[in-house]
């Protein structure tokens, strides 16, 4: 029998592919998927799309309200950006970034792993194109396995969690070539920070121009339904 | 002014307890309640009444459904375990533990700091009196806060978080000799695994056992309203 993995899944391109690699490293996955207040609920008909898709048995869905929190561009009444200079996209965090998001979405991928009895989650956090995000460093991944093995049953008592990110060292296209062949259905994934009702992406938010750079770099058509440029 | 402070907040009297310590030691506290899917509402209201009480301005509630994970006593449909014996309840994970849960508290209370601006958290964790909870303990406490100095935009710009856990070690009996110091509302909290529908303490769950026992070893009277014992 597979060994059972907790997945993170958002139904953006970049958990999609995770999902794929662990299904190809021999995991039977879990699949996660959190609405933890995103304005967009699109991304969770993504995520159960994909995991559908890739032929994951288990697809959980846990809701966290984090509106009573707020603070990000993603979860409160504060616009995403547009059209940034590259200069301004490479330095500083970002209004998207949702405070301690991954530290989040992490505990509850812990404890649904304590449940099902996996020791292993994967999580598509990604370094190199976009260093904005405080918490999606390797260093952060390394001090939540030490948590997760002080701070729960199965870790007190000799289990060993395991948290993968085996996206942590790839470009975005290096991200995209890997998926193209283990079949992603990236067509499926949904990247926009600011969608359109239907669920058209923007093109021009951080998102969008990361994924459309890395579809042409990595010389893969890009699926996405862009909606046509609005006056800015 | 006052630096603020998140202080988790359950509606039992060690969390009771821990706001008390986080005002006297002079902190202005944000108080964060967390439905996670318990069965039992009644604690919420009295998290609520609690803040009330000692004049909290800022309560805030989360809610994160836990029982899409389940395996919990105290969030599936696990029966909760009465009149154990003292050897029982000394040994072994209690089926009363919710997988990571200190672990989720602790992140939502962090990306709420991170937003308020504070830089304190408080969680009311006690390992003396009953250590089978993993996540109660000291170095799991630790390790949380390595973990909230990588994991946010604060943390990653050098600032340091720090979590205080000022009952790790006290036995039950000197938390509520502090809190009386402090003039807790005892009335107001709630500890039952098992209430009744209009709140009334089973009076033999784990819980309510420590309780009793933590009030007459203190020599404080316990206002708890316990219902008439039934037939096991």
């Amino acid at each position: 029998m597979k060994p059972s993995a907790v997945v993170l899944l958002s139904g953006g391109l970049d958990s999609a592919t995770c999902l794929a690699i662990a299904k190809a490293e021999g995991f039977q996955p879990v699949a996660l998927a959190v609405w933890y207040g995103q304005r967009h609920r699109i991304e969770l008909d993504s995520a159960r799309e994909i995991a559908r898709a890739l032929s994951v048995q288990d697809f959980r869905l846990i809701a966290v309200d984090l509106r009573a929190v707020g603070g990000s561009a993603l979860t409160a009444e504060i616009p995403v950006p547009k059209d940034r200079p590259e200069a301004d996209r490479a330095e500083g965090v970002p209004v998207t970034y949702v405070p301690a998001r991954n530290t989040i979405l992490l505990s509850l991928a812990l404890s649904l792993a304590e449940v099902v009895g996996a020791m292993d989650l994967f999580i598509g956090v990604n370094a190199v194109d976009y260093s904005g995000y405080p918490d999606c460093r390797p260093e952060f991944i390394r001090a939540f396995e030490t948590l997760a093995n002080l701070g729960t049953k199965v870790g007190a008592t000799g289990g060993r969690f395991k948290v993968h990110a085996p996206l942590a060292g790839l470009s975005k296209a290096e991200i995209i070539r890997r998926g193209s062949a283990l079949d992603v259905p990236y067509r499926l994934t949904h990247s926009c920070y600011d969608p359109d009702p239907e669920g058209g992406a923007c093109g021009r938010c951080d998102s969008c121009v990361l994924r459309r750079r890395g579809f042409e770099q990595a010389g893969v058509t890009d699926p996405t339904r862009y909606r046509r440029r609005e006056s800015p």
